[in-house]
């Protein structure tokens, strides 16, 4: 029964999804789900890409967490459109999904927004089976989550689009094979885009700018 | 509907729970369910652990991951029981419930156990609500996850008896305040307990053990 509820919610789930999609291509707004483990980067990410992206583009972000808005916060210092949404509201879903992101729309204001971020719950489980309306997937792994990551939640690296290997910077304080980690997200996902970069350092974040930058001109 | 249902699927768990916890109480087996992000040093807090106390104790693990038994195969080395739940055969839940733990007892010999650890799937929240018949809950939280975790994830942090913050022999490469971390984490929680470690250089693996010894004393 359990399973038969679930696949009912992620059928309504879809369809709430197709019809944001639809709202966001109309709009011209390209759409990026960010997922990641708790602690992956997916905040220090997006300040880094704001940085760079601000001057030319509108940007919105949705904040995904349970509790607090702390990374609201940490994401006001730009002048952009922000907006948080506490999943501890919702019996602590440890994920997004697309009602609570067309119940949070009229809060923004779409005709001012050309890029939307949506980072997601910091989970390397359950957001993999809730599309939220966006064009594009991304999962923020960092190099202390270990090389095994993909194998053991091959759901979240089926799902996505791109990879983001974050903070390597610590590659030389840890006994981290790189190149192991890439093989084995290929072996999950052998059509998933990577990209190394430290946001702390600010290191690869331009291949991260052309990434979003190419996919947004494919998505309008 | 669906909280309802969750409802009493936390209830049923509750009660299959209680059974675990009479069997184990009355084998004088220890039980610890270990919690955390993935990556956060679960298995490598088993090994150290494992290293310290298979002279003296009978011990025994139970995996949890959705999918590989990569964990499984790392402890191997080790001469104790050790078994493998999957849940990618149970629809990728993210978290082990007290059935699962029933469903594999018989494969492990209760007459020859002192201590079982039961490490979960990598997650900060959805194994906070489910009981598996343990005597005591830990979560494992690595100092690169950021001081902000215990305030984003309160239910998971609520729910445990230990905070483990493992990897501190990288605090001198990251921007990461330990104080403030603590000070989270009793914010969210003041009767919990932290220990600070290395499992990867060893360091404070002794306090620790002295935590289970205390605890293992106190529950039989």
């Amino acid at each position: 029964m359990e399973i038969k509820i679930e696949e009912d919610i992620l059928k309504v789930n879809k369809e709430i999804s197709d019809e944001l999609n639809k709202i966001f291509s109309n709009k011209k707004i390209f759409v990026v789900n960010i997922m990641g483990s708790p602690g992956s980067g997916k905040t220090a990410l997006l300040e880094a890409t704001i940085e760079k992206l601000q001057k030319e583009f509108k940007i919105g972000v949705i904040e995904g967490d349970i509790e607090t808005d702390l990374d609201k916060k940490r994401l006001s210092k730009f002048p952009i459109q922000i907006v948080q949404i506490n999943t501890g509201r919702f019996d602590s879903e440890c994920h997004l999904n697309a009602q609570m992101i067309s119940d949070i729309l009229p809060k923004l204001n779409l005709d001012k927004l050309d890029i939307l971020f949506i980072e997601n719950i910091g989970n390397l489980v359950c957001p993999a089976e809730f599309d939220i309306g966006e064009h594009k997937k991304i999962v923020v792994l960092s190099v202390t989550e270990g090389e095994d990551k993909p194998l053991k939640y091959p759901s979240m690296f089926r799902a996505i689009d791109l990879t983001i290997i974050n903070k390597i910077d610590l590659l030389n304080h840890i006994d981290f094979d790189l190149e192991l980690l890439k093989k084995n997200i290929l072996k999950v996902n052998p059509r998933v885009k990577i990209i190394t970069i430290s946001a702390k350092e600010k290191k690869g974040i331009n291949l991260w700018i052309n990434w979003i930058l190419k996919n947004q001109k494919n998505s309008s």
